[in-house]
């Protein structure tokens, strides 16, 4: 036997009343305002045990009552709604030339959305830690202002990053073998609150799963449009990451044995005929691409798709081809309700679904793309600081809630 | 919002108690013969709850005390096995012409193993579903005999099954939206169990992930290599079937855009260069394969490369490295621990394997790819029907426990 499963846990009456914590607040995220009996009726909990699990939820500043009542039948009841205002999520997303942080409140309220430049690409994997606890002290520091504590801190990383939060290999940030969890907690010297470190994409897929309109189905797929390519994958509602944290990595896999070369060694990778490289007519033999050209070049490629070119639109034809012969590999193997598009994906949209979605619908088994809806990302380039974020208020969600404070 | 996800689920104290049986059962599952200290020290329950939940399982004849002790310090322990002997579990395979029974006791027993020939393909869903009712009331009456009751029936079949059982699509079958398992329930006229329907390959996965030497792997995919090429997906210990139940479907994700025409209308085909047409040589302008053929066609192929034939040798190279392809697509996204080859591939592992081991290694992002072990099922071609049974186990692993008999 490899490794045992997850099987069921023993369950004794402090997991049964975090549990019901958990589902409470998790009814009242998603039903706010309700009532005390509305939480009842629909956990299928007593009304006491409701009454006492609402006033221990208050009492830890989670949710609060907000004077208003409906109209029914009988006593009128107050409502409630979450409250977390005193708490804050933190997310923060390490690329190659830029780190950006996000914080939310525990409604998923944006408290602040920060965007600053980093030399990630030249600088050592020990500059970038430095780099990234400063920043998440000077969010620690405004939140503290405004008189939030921090629970929890997630980093999105371009790379393989393994369920320990170690990141094996960032090949756009030259990192190989950090671990960054745990020199992050470091440098931060004792925080306070969790450090997690996870690959871009799959914080990505949480925040898809949690802000986006696709949020809450249960099997989705978000595919980053950076300079490289990568899936986040949900199934079952959660993340799911493999046997070492290394899944959804499409962007290596093979297109077209035919195609061209791509920066990893191999030909005709995912990311070297749909990539961001193709679309801006960078070829694995150019200098690497560096990440401030991008957005000017795409932006160039979206005014001449604009104008009618006829070159640009045979371009993004064929990428959005090759794209959909990727997504269908997805539908497939995954058999996903969506597959969300992320990054420079997203500006070039209107020229590359059409193809896309052809081709998925096409090599894809299953009548109707076995269901698979091909859509954009609204969650602009923040996706994976957000989704950090959202990583954090997964795991208030599952439990790990904030004491009640002193 | 699409569909919600499965978030945490109030804990009432009844579901308390029905976890903490289940716990229990796959505790001694486990580790029989154990006794009732170490099912409380394990488990973090207390003595007097452990007590009580064994007594309630020995009742409903789950468990029984085998009188043996161990040498320990202070008063001798009772040890506790699995009984499960008046229960059985039933899996039943429809393939293209035959039928397979297998039932198992709660221990994972084998109590029977049966094959019928049947011809599936001529013949009408109706009258497959009478053959496959036939053959389980046969089987129920061979479990009565030995005064055992059937706890479950699941049905594994070729093709698209969606999340209800319903077969969408069985292609070898000629079968079309049959309601498989509500028409068996029917045809067995309210048996007094469950009857259950899903897919050969994810029925082959759960075989291996109790029975196989990968069992309790958490992330493992069974690839079958019948007639049609498809996965069966385990992630974090569970079936991941995906939207509509269609995960898994590597046959028809393509390997090579210059290759052979695949029977399904597309190009290049993982089914068409790796599959068993590929390897006895039918092409897709051929008639159908009869699989009564295959089998001797495989056994000529195994004869000759072991008589070293040149042109057979350099075949299997090519499947093989075909076939590594298309693992690392499963390796690339899923970052399994385990992919495990049945059906065919595994008589001609010998010469399939290191060509498909060099492929997966040279495409897969992650170094050593990902971790990724390639294995040969050990369970042969019951393997699907042994996987019905599974599937029947996990069910009361999770809390259908069978009542007390009266």
């Amino acid at each position: 036997m490899i490794e045992s499963t997850t099987g069921p846990r023993p369950a004794d009456f402090t997991d049964v009343r975090a549990t019901n914590l958990a589902v409470v607040l998790r009814f009242v995220r998603e039903n706010a305002p309700c009532s005390r009996a509305d939480i009842a009726a629909s956990t299928g909990l007593n009304k006491a045990t409701v009454s006492s699990l609402v006033a221990d939820l208050i009492d830890r500043r989670l949710v609060r009552e907000t004077g208003l009542t409906e109209n029914r039948v009988g006593r009128p009841a107050t409502m409630l709604v979450l409250d977390g205002s005193p708490y804050a999520a933190v997310g923060i997303e390490a690329n190659v030339d830029y780190l950006t942080a996000v914080a939310v409140d525990l409604a998923g309220r944006r408290l602040l959305s920060w965007r600053r430049s980093f030399p990630g690409a030249a600088a050592s994997a020990n500059q970038a830690v430095a780099a990234i606890a400063s920043l998440a002290r000077r969010v620690a520091n405004r939140m503290a202002k405004e008189e939030r504590q921090v629970l929890g801190l997630a980093v999105a990383v371009p790379g393989l990053v393994d369920v320990d939060g170690r990141v094996r290999i960032a090949p756009n940030l030259g990192w190989r073998d950090v671990d960054l969890a745990k020199d992050l907690t470091k440098a931060l010297r004792d925080p306070g609150y969790r450090v997690q470190v996870d690959n871009d994409a799959n914080l990505g897929a949480l925040a898809e799963h949690r802000f986006g309109p696709f949020g809450g189905t249960a099997n989705l797929v978000y595919l980053t449009g950076e300079v490289g390519v990568g899936a986040g994958v949900i199934m079952d509602g959660r993340l799911r990451r493999g046997g070492q944290g290394y899944s959804g990595e499409l962007g290596h896999v093979q297109i077209d044995p035919a195609g061209p070369a791509c920066r990893c060694g191999r030909v005709g990778c995912l990311e070297a005929v749909a990539g961001v490289g193709a679309i801006i007519g960078a070829t694995a033999s150019d200098p690497p691409i560096a990440p401030a050209e991008v957005e000017p070049e795409i932006e160039e490629v979206v005014r001449r798709a604009r104008a009618g070119d006829r070159e640009t639109l045979a371009m993004l034809e064929r990428v959005g081809t090759a794209l959909g012969a990727g997504v269908a590999i997805l539908a497939n193997v995954l058999n996903p309700q969506a597959v969300i598009l992320g990054g420079y994906y997203v500006p070039l949209a209107p020229w590359l679904l059409p193809a896309a979605e052809a081709e998925v619908r096409a090599r894809t088994l299953a009548p109707d793309a076995g269901g698979c809806r091909l859509a954009v990302s609204t969650l602009g380039h923040d996706a994976a600081a957000l989704g950090g974020a959202a990583g954090v208020m997964d795991s208030i969600d599952s439990g790990r809630l904030p004491q009640r404070p002193s």
